[in-house]
């Protein structure tokens, strides 16, 4: 048996995540590996810590990147706080919430839904209304950038009931962090995860972890350990602080590429890099409108910039958009899931995808491939529209 | 906030892992990020996975990648299989037979352990014992090279026992997979797992796994789902065989690695890599023992060659010695665990840090930190005694 060489193409990454990577990334993966016990290493961990920190917006001690991708940050968002017999309230209105209330059963909670239709908000009418009913409730888990919808959940309104029915709000900010205002300590965030491969642009590997001190206290007096031995931060933290016991070897290529996303983070500034996400994610709504299309998220105030859906027009085979997209324009974007398959496309402008240019790129190639298919489509008037954006400052529109 | 630039020190890692990383992994991973359902990205996926069951010589459809590091791999080997209600068998004679033993007890099983000193292995009549005595056993869990303790535990005897009883035999190989000899198939392993930083020479962040038709079979039948939900292989394996269907974000730059080192293992042959791997460990023996010093594993035939424990002499600072070699040769080898504390080095020579010259400058760097404590090193002994060792051959001897 023989492998040839690696040959992987290059793509414009505008889909659900993974994003594009700065180039500054990939060359600081080309440091060494060294040792998990190496001062070197130890001094490495701290340094990437702190920045973690102030994308989160906190002061969390219990603030680590998880070694694994996104879902596995979910598991150690769930498995640490909830346990056999907890009620969990979790809200749905798309694919992930519904595998967080996989998860939460599979720690042997009791599992409360409260759904919505994909593509709308969960109102904090219809929480408040289990919350009521469910007094016992444990958590409250909650999306704050809903991938397979482009929905933005606000959060104030929902950390504010879980508190006040006495229950931690555990959030998924795996698209929403770096790429959206996210306030973990002024709004009273008690449990929030991420991932590296979205708003952040580091290749996916790590997920970033904050716990809050309501939630580390419940996760200290547990009935019984965490059902999960690698996700346990009752272990973790144990290497992550002092006394530096080993755990398990942490990616350390993975760490310098979160380091270096972090620090071009820092450079940019966390607020502009969120003024850069509306800016382009507003060019691209107006853009889309431009062609004719409609956006699957009506109010724009519930739209994630970092992700958008946009409806399929009647007639259209969106896969052979997508696939037209991919083969001669070499852009990535993702199809719907569950109830939205067949139905929405979702463009993503996460991290270093979202750029101008990108945005211009992919209307025009969108306007190329609907074209194709018959979509009468105003002749360049949608990157017209987005140009249009663009100059205008889109933010403050 | 700002962050500096990342600067790593290169060091000569000959601890218990992570291994130094071949510059043409590093040159894969500078392959750029692609999306996870991009059919370039899913070609890759296959072509990865066909070398993986050559590596761990099974046919296996289950051989796959786990997107985390070596201990999320053990987690995936015993809660896919345990569960509440089972009786495990569990061998300890080092510290990740203790992991081993706490992952069963979170998945609710009755954990019956056998143990053995740090430094020997498990006698199969000591588990002929615990399956008499327990009939009902569904596991039986082993470490095959204990990186803990440099102990290789001879497989056959224990899969075949384990099968007399109608059990299932569960291999931790993170430090021997392509390190020293391990056949699958062969000798009827039914679910392994290893690690890709150790004799695998990538960085760390996947666990390799493949699970056995009888595994698999049970797998099927559980009466209740995985208890974790990342590491479920029944939804793991619709991604990496047919339908394609997402599971979570696969860590491209982490596979691109892997793949580039199982190309490397192909090259260069895998039974000569074993070969390899027993030369320069005997070549280290050799010059240890010619030093003065006493191996903590006496029988050669129990020594697993990709991890050696020595001995640290009556009246020695071992964290000196070690410090020292880290400060002045840039050279890591590691600490001993548990009870081992304090009573040993461990001395890796895996995958590309298995190299002849890397011998010579661990035995020369060692013999100065041991001469600066007084200890009586017979001047160049042991670098002589290598250096025989390697021009006979060493694995003919």
């Amino acid at each position: 048996m023989t492998l040839e060489e690696l040959i992987v193409p290059h793509r414009l990454l505008l889909g659900p995540g993974p994003s594009n990577v700065d180039p500054r990334v990939y060359k600081a993966m080309m440091s060494p590996v060294i040792g998990y016990l190496d001062p070197q290493f130890l001094r490495l961990l701290e340094e990437t810590q702190e920045p973690l920190r102030a994308v989160f917006r906190t002061t969390n001690e219990l603030t680590i990147p998880i070694s694994g991708t996104g879902s596995l940050g979910m598991e150690a968002a769930i498995y640490n706080t909830v346990e056999e017999g907890d009620t969990v309230i979790v809200a749905i209105n798309g694919f992930f919430g519904l595998r967080m209330a996989d998860m939460a059963r599979r720690c042997g909670a009791t599992v409360v839904t409260v759904e919505a239709p994909w593509g709308q908000i969960v109102e904090p009418e219809q929480l408040e209304d289990a919350l009521r009913r469910h007094p016992e409730t444990k958590a409250v888990c909650i999306v704050h950038a809903e991938t397979s919808t482009g929905v933005l959940q606000p959060l104030l309104p929902v950390v504010e009931l879980a508190h006040q029915y006495g229950a931690l709000l555990i959030v998924d900010a795996v698209t929403s962090l770096a790429g959206c205002p996210l306030e973990v300590d002024a709004w009273g965030l008690d449990v929030v995860y991420s991932a590296t491969q979205k708003c952040l642009s580091a290749p996916p590997g790590l997920a970033p972890l904050t716990l809050g001190p309501r939630a580390m206290e419940l996760v200290l007096k547990r009935r019984e350990p965490c059902r999960s031995w690698y996700v346990d931060v009752t272990l973790i933290r144990q290497y992550y602080g002092q006394p530096r016991r080993y755990h398990h070897t942490p990616p350390m290529t993975m760490l310098y590429a979160l380091r270096e996303a972090l620090r071009l983070i820092l450079e940019e500034g966390l607020e502009e890099r969120w003024r850069r996400h509306r800016r382009h994610a507003r060019a691209l709504w107006a853009g889309l409108e431009a062609m004719g299309l409609r956006l699957h998220v009506e109010r724009e105030e519930h739209r994630a910039p970092p992700i958008t859906t946009v409806c399929v027009p009647e007639g259209i085979d969106e896969a052979q958009v997508r696939n037209g997209l991919l083969e001669r324009h070499n852009i990535e974007i993702g199809a719907g899931f569950g109830p939205l398959q067949g139905r929405v496309w979702r463009i993503g402008l996460m991290g270093y995808s979202s750029q101008p240019q990108n945005v211009l790129a992919l209307l025009h190639g969108l306007e190329e491939e609907l074209r194709r298919q018959g979509f009468p489509c105003p002749p360049g008037a949608g990157i017209s529209a987005a140009s249009r954006s663009l100059a205008s400052g889109g933010d403050d529109a």
